[in-house]
């Protein structure tokens, strides 16, 4: 299956979505679907990103994302459709998921 | 053992000593002790991370780092001392020996 590239008004309404769905406070910053989690300590924080690498490995799509201490600062994109795709709202509530378990 | 902070000196010096031993290329940007690894896929980039992670907690001693598929930009500094000192110089090290499993 070909991913598409969402269109301004599809990624806003997809953006709605996850922030009401989740209570929580993802942005499109430069194209990119941008949110930094903080967790208690780098334990956390780097088992988050375990949780997120085995996962974003399976599905061959992969997060850009930063990690000083307890904070990750996530940014995703899809760089096939040159934006934002559905793979990359897909992964972010994924990510809700697992910064949940800590 | 408290932390001492290197001078501009001794951080030269043990920026020449690393660079020397593994024919590595760490800079001190900003003050920060920094390089770029670059690795086959993100499985041995991501690998390389979690043997960093893994050691780092056990120091006590966290990196700065950013990753983007098979890139691991990272950046040691030591806070306490509000600049370098052996802990990042021993860390840089036992990332290239990290680095080198892959």
């Amino acid at each position: 299956m070909t991913t598409q590239k969402l269109t301004a008004e599809q990624s806003q309404s997809a953006l709605d979505e996850l922030n009401t769905d989740l209570s929580t406070c993802w942005e499109i910053i430069d194209g990119k679907l941008a949110k930094v989690f903080k967790f208690k300590d780098f334990q956390q924080a780097f088992g988050f990103m375990t949780m997120c690498a085995l996962y974003a490995e399976k599905q061959d799509h992969h997060p850009e994302w930063s990690n000083v201490y307890n904070k990750v600062a996530v940014q995703l994109i899809t760089h096939d459709v040159s934006g934002l795709s559905e793979k990359d709202f897909n992964l972010a509530k994924k990510m809700e998921e697992f910064a949940a378990f800590g």
